[in-house]
């Protein structure tokens, strides 16, 4: 079994997790730590040492990577291209300084956007540290980011556009509006007082605005979420951040193409755009819940299938909603069928998403690795799990009709199918590039 | 100077170009052999033969990718994709091979896609081999193509679908109506008949619908294109192919995400959409034009910079057009240079693109080199170049309105400047995933 913070024995002790104020508990507390979960604990193998060595490594890869964001941004993005731009005949560096373009203003200007965004960063490690159990002594993580952890670090930094600020509402209108609507419609009408008693999974919950908003309009909410970077950052934002508006994020701001002025690459952000437990509070009040938003409210980590395979998970949600996630699937089956598992009969899956197959261009198990930018030759982070969850042997890619067929042959039933609203992810509305997906949505019903 | 086809010692000959009833002729044309142009000849440094092995080498690696089409395609798309597929579980590759989903029936009609683009790729080879002077039993092109030489074979048939596809018009419309209005527009008005005294300069010319459309519309033009894959591509559809529709070509076959049904996978589309000699020869006839469209049109292959900063070129043109290329530059300076350079005064340049600057991920010499697919530490093909050109030390990227500024300070006065109409690039209209430009038109004229 894949499980971040698999026992009580393992160095990444979670009372931080439990002693910030946490709107959302983490997957050990689910696991590990609630009573009435306790059978999980001793039905789960403990991992050995040697997994937790194989953890810790890509723990402390995803730490350090937040920690290097500002050197590696101001090394690869302004100081690189000043040395390119002084290698320039001098006339051309005298011309593209003057006032009409001032390339050294906007390279200065770019190094300070770095500096807001790397204070996040900052602020994300500044808390992923002891809640992992690393002590201020300890530098036993520092310098295992790799650089497609560096990758990991500047997008899930950028990510924070489309989950937290203001400006990514439409991009999240576009993509959660649907799925609230679908959860209203079509689960057995309740008055909003009792929705807590509909408990809702969402699988590959990055940010965690989706977890939020659905927990804000009352429900019992779980996310999952395999990544680190996420993980570290969702974290950050919904449990430690004091004021809405605390950070200034430039989410172009490392981008040189397609931009109309220099002031569109240096737009920025607030972020959050609200205060999450203020918000769920607030929301709580007018709903009229009597379950607290604290306790309706959850995160695992670990790989999806593993995790929600378990029996303990069967038949234990009313809801599944998956959003841009089923085509991070080797293997889509493996994600059906645990959905399916982990529905009550009668239970909804709502998906909306294109098919962007993340492991498209992965076609052996050797490319796959690479592409999940693991430098070991495992398939999941941990020993134990080399062929379970996204370390299964085998991938296929499938059509939207295919993926339809699919979920009608493993026992659900359609019973929505359309198409979604356009929208970008994570897409700056002024560039001259749009990168616009036409996701479907549909609802199915588990029989 | 870098000159593909640059002396009468090289071992490429050019005897096929000039033998096949070419609608255009190409550089050597151009540059060696026309009388009035013979100064050219004895202005230009010949390569020493150093130049021609590395010349040659690039030369090779494009035909030899072309060659490999075939086997590369069949065995990464379908091949790879087979053993993944039977790797899953044993009920897996049953359940997706039933009639709902037929996978295997997909690699199949995927295979048979293949075979048909691969019958392409092999005609330009066809052709290409006698056209640079490789007799049949001349074997030494072979073997010489990267991943990356692959990749450009790959992404130039498809790029077929933009230029010579009756599918493709509503992305030529964008992006080539409002360059031939400025044409009309801008230019001494004069008769259709007389619009021949107009010389138009394409640089990055691809695949030629551009530098065709201008010269239907009676124009004297002339392309520039520095890719071999491209140039090959062009040369085939242009001067060899014997009538519309001669080839069936599956632009989306090789892509598996992002499509509603398979069948969307499998969508094909004929090329070329007319016959080009005979479209030419009968707008020349409604022009009533006196000089026919073969005196018309004509092609040079190598670096933009590198050829049109020569004298022969001072002041040569009316108009250049520039499409989807000015962010191909490392450093834009010597592009408007150039451009200048080789417009008489009162000249137009026109231009209509985004600004994915191609150099962006590539701010060091090493990464350009890599950037460009370069195996050596060459900045250009040949040795004599490695400073001038693309090659030249040196990069930035501007923003639009930094474009602008420096347009102006360059010796032109910008005439016309609004957004122009978005735009796909090879975009399946159909994928769930639309990447849609949206370029920036402007006129400028030279003082």
């Amino acid at each position: 079994m894949f499980n971040v913070f698999g026992h009580t024995t393992s160095p990444f002790g979670i009372s931080a997790w439990q002693s910030s104020g946490s709107i959302y508990d983490w997957s050990i507390d689910m696991i590990m730590d609630s009573e009435d979960n306790a059978d999980r604990t001793t039905r789960s193998e403990l991992p050995d040492p040697s997994d937790d060595k194989e953890e810790k490594r890509v723990l402390s890869a995803a730490l350090d990577s937040f920690r290097q964001y500002r050197r590696a941004a101001h090394y690869n993005i302004t100081h690189l291209r000043r040395q390119s731009f002084y290698a320039l005949p001098s006339a051309q560096v005298e011309l593209l300084s003057s006032p009409a373009l001032s390339l050294p203003k906007k390279f200065d200007a770019v190094d300070e956007a770095i500096d807001s965004n790397a204070d996040i960063a900052e602020a994300i490690l500044a808390i992923g540290l002891p809640s992992f159990g690393f002590g201020s002594q300890d530098e036993s993580w520092k310098g295992h980011a790799t650089p497609g952890d560096l990758d990991k670090a500047r997008s899930t930094i950028r990510q924070l556009y489309r989950d937290w600020s203001a400006q990514g509402l439409p991009e999240r209108h576009a993509a959660f509006s649907p799925i609230l609507s679908a959860l209203q419609q079509h689960l057995p009408e309740t008055i909003s007082s009792e929705r807590h008693k509909h408990r809702v999974l969402v699988p590959g919950a990055g940010l965690g605005r989706l977890v939020f908003d659905i927990c804000a309009a009352g429900y019992s909410v779980e996310g999952n979420e395999i990544s680190y970077h996420q993980l570290l950052a969702s974290n950050y934002i919904l449990n430690c951040v004091s004021e809405p508006g605390q950070h200034r994020l430039y989410p172009w701001a490392l981008n040189f193409s397609n931009h109309h002025t220099s002031s569109d690459q240096l737009q920025s952000v607030v972020i959050p755009d609200i205060h999450p437990a203020a918000t769920l509070e607030a929301a709580a009040e007018q709903l009229k819940t009597k379950v607290p938003y604290s306790e309706r409210m959850s995160m695992t980590a670990g790989d999806f299938c593993v995790l929600y395979r378990q029996i303990e998970y069967t038949e234990a949600f009313n809801a599944v909603a998956t959003c841009f996630f089923i085509d991070t699937a080797p293997n889509v089956i493996s994600y059906m069928e645990t959905i399916r598992s982990c529905l009550k009969p009668g239970g909804l899956w709502i998906n909306l998403g294109p098919l962007l197959w993340h492991f498209e261009s992965a076609p052996t198990p050797a490319d796959r690795d690479k592409q999940r930018g693991r430098t070991s030759n495992k398939y999941t982070h941990s020993h134990a799990d080399e062929n379970v969850g996204i370390g299964e042997p085998g991938s296929f890619e499938l059509s939207n009709e295919e993926v339809i067929a699919l979920v009608e042959s493993l026992g659900f039933e359609i019973v929505e199918h359309r198409l979604a609203q356009p929208t970008g992810y994570i897409q700056d509305p002024e560039s001259m590039l749009q990168n616009v997906y036409r996701p479907v949505f549909w609802v199915a019903r588990r029989k």
